[in-house]
């Protein structure tokens, strides 16, 4: 019998938003975790919590996403599980700012090109060489590779150059592996969330009248049913797009 | 307890496609299924089969889809299932034409427009007023209306003309219809088909290694799953657009 | 010496808008007009302006935009000018109407398919069978068939689901026939007005000061020569779509 | 009087593609010419040119687009016009790498994003800074930002992830920039180049047929002519994005 298979989160955060809620999704249904994210005490906290619920789930800090960072927590990864399949993974790391366009310094557009860009490359790198020389799963797919877009993935806005550019750059990405790697039976997939999501961050600056109403946010844990659901696609039917949005929100 | 709800999917064809597939699937998961289809023999056969399977599936055939014809359908149904509720409607109607554009009569525009628009308009009608004054489901619903698009509802080609003006107008439709009735926890989605399906049309038409090969066709079924999953996102985080194509499909 | 080349438009209205100044626009570049109306007399009223001017244009009116209707005129056009190329064409006329979805009625939805959908296939048509047997014009081209698009060609909102309908589908069919006629230089475009244009409509329903702001409204005769000049573009490097707006607009 | 306007343009490369013909275009409309490109001898062979065909032209040379360089190029080209006005810019610089996605190496994904992406940003800076204290010019405009783009830049593909990435990014950054500085009557445009154009690398790739033929590549002077009329455009109806192609291109 197969192993459970592995499932890799990067962009964990402090776990209340799209990261934390799908290694919990992803734990329940069956998938071994990976917790990747900057920071270590959030992560563990998480692991623990996942594996005190019958998962097995490892926290895997990073110091950031660099090529070599990421190429090591891979290793790390298959290290720590030696006869696992890495069969699914989410980059979820952003990096948002939101500026009249003439204040965004120089810096702020190396940070945003590269956490949005390049670590998403550094990340999809070992995620299809993670996937590449497995057998076919049930599905007839080899691993599936989720990206978390934004509004700004598709639609450049008055204070968004910057946020934009780098996440159009990922969706770029994300629909040119996935016309690449279909053809080797990898499924990429990219989910534009077109509002705000219910994290700790929000639960913070939003009144809680907001909070608590599921028509005008994003429940994290939703998002990563969806996630759940694009990686249990078969490959006669399977989707690249999808947005996700809440029932009230005006677009 | 609720009663089990009902689903009413028009363009069934013969059964053999995703109209057909969509009715099993929504059986087989709880639902009541309204069958709506011009033509009679194949519809009171896959009725036959869902209620054999333990379902509760109804022949609703219609002479055509106009307004007149939609409208009493829906009449027919409700009588029929006087204490069910329509919590998910699927449009899968459809006309295909493709042709050089000089080629094209009058009569071809006519149905074209008439069958992937205008009936789509009176189909729509007549959920979103069975809809509207239903409570909230346990997903913070009032019902799903689910559009079948395909590759021409977004990308016009050299033989598409009119096939692409009706499927652009239906996709126009259901974006409108999303953000008119999401503000009423009605939830309006639209799916691009991008390749071909494996029904037997296409069983006589190809050669036997492409119908049995998942790579390169959609399985009606996967599309079908695709759809009860639409209808099971809850209000938080719902899509209007995904796309589905098979693994290898070129696009 | 090639005769002066033959502009024909479709949906002059009362010639304050795009109709009529893109009539005024082409005749003062050297084109002949034949101007399409529903309605006769504002159609000579400007024919008799642009004949006073050097121009030479001539009222065509029609009943309707139905086939037969548009193939009658055409003929006309020919017959009236029996050595003229028609070298560029401009499907202007619409039908837009913006309801709640429920307060469409059939005839409606039936109104705007027909003018917005079903009259501009009559137009291509005819304006395609025109250009397709001329000789390539200096720059390469046998004709130019314009369409006037919208807001709404590209998006559909809360209110626009019946004119959007019909503004998708035009869509469609101008980038079918982009790809299908390119082949035989034939060069079709869309333009997207994504704003209200400053027409004598407009000025009776919005303030003076509105009418007069050239940031926040289309000028009718800014567009004409956007139409003017994609008509210009040679075959080496042609456009289909275009976005317009004002500067102030947004989107 | 005003004096003759100012057109700076960055990605003039060996003069024969994109970039010198619209150095050429604009020197020919009346405006003056600053030529900004890594290396210098084309450059300067380019401003001889056009000064000696009656233009006021100025080779700049960068030995990179680093926000630096671009800060120290603007401010050499304000001194050396100390009461020329900047009206109009066009990044035409870019880096463009196809390959398959696991051989592409950390140092392509940084070249690309810092030409590609960065690099603009710093140049739109420039650009939008040198613009806004401008007084309307008599099409309404303080001045008008050209971007460069290509078919990557809105459709990825199986070897294009790194160019793509980067291109959609320069798509984002277009269209931020164009709804933020509308408000203040800064035009921002973008233009997709879905072919070959026929540059000096092209003819020494492709056979002569090909290259001598308009039906299937992009003159140079076309693209320029179109940026020419882009520039031209008033406030009342101005594009942010269109596409250009030629007659012949299946797309």
């Amino acid at each position: 019998m197969a192993s459970r298979p592995i499932f890799v989160v990067a962009g964990v955060g402090n776990a209340s938003g799209t990261g934390g809620a799908s290694a919990r999704v992803f734990s329940n249904a069956g998938y071994r975790v990976a917790l990747i994210a900057r920071g270590s005490d959030n992560l563990k906290k998480l692991a623990g919590e996942l594996t005190a619920a019958g998962g097995d789930a490892v926290a895997f800090p990073v110091a950031n996403y660099s090529y070599q960072e990421v190429q090591t927590v891979f290793g790390a990864i298959r290290k720590h599980w030696p006869d696992g399949e890495i069969r699914a993974a989410l980059w979820n790391a952003a990096h948002g700012t939101w500026k009249p366009f003439l204040d965004i310094t120089e810096e702020e557009v190396d940070e945003s090109l590269e956490i949005n860009v390049k670590s998403a490359f550094a990340f999809s790198r070992e995620a299809i060489l993670s996937f590449k020389d497995l057998s076919l799963n049930d599905n007839g797919k080899r691993g599936t590779l989720i990206f978390t877009g934004a509004t700004a993935s598709a639609r450049g806005n008055t204070t968004t150059s910057v946020f934009a550019a780098g996440k159009f750059g990922l969706r770029a990405l994300s629909q040119s592996l996935a016309k690449e790697f279909g053809k080797q039976n990898i499924h990429v997939t990219h989910a534009i969330i077109d509002g705000a999501i219910a994290t700790d961050r929000q639960k913070e600056r939003r009144d809680p009248e907001w909070f608590a109403n599921a028509d005008v946010r994003l429940d994290p844990e939703s998002i990563a049913k969806s996630y759940l659901y694009l990686a249990g696609q078969d490959r006669s039917a399977w989707t690249w797009e999808l947005d996700l949005r809440p029932a009230h929100e005006k677009w």
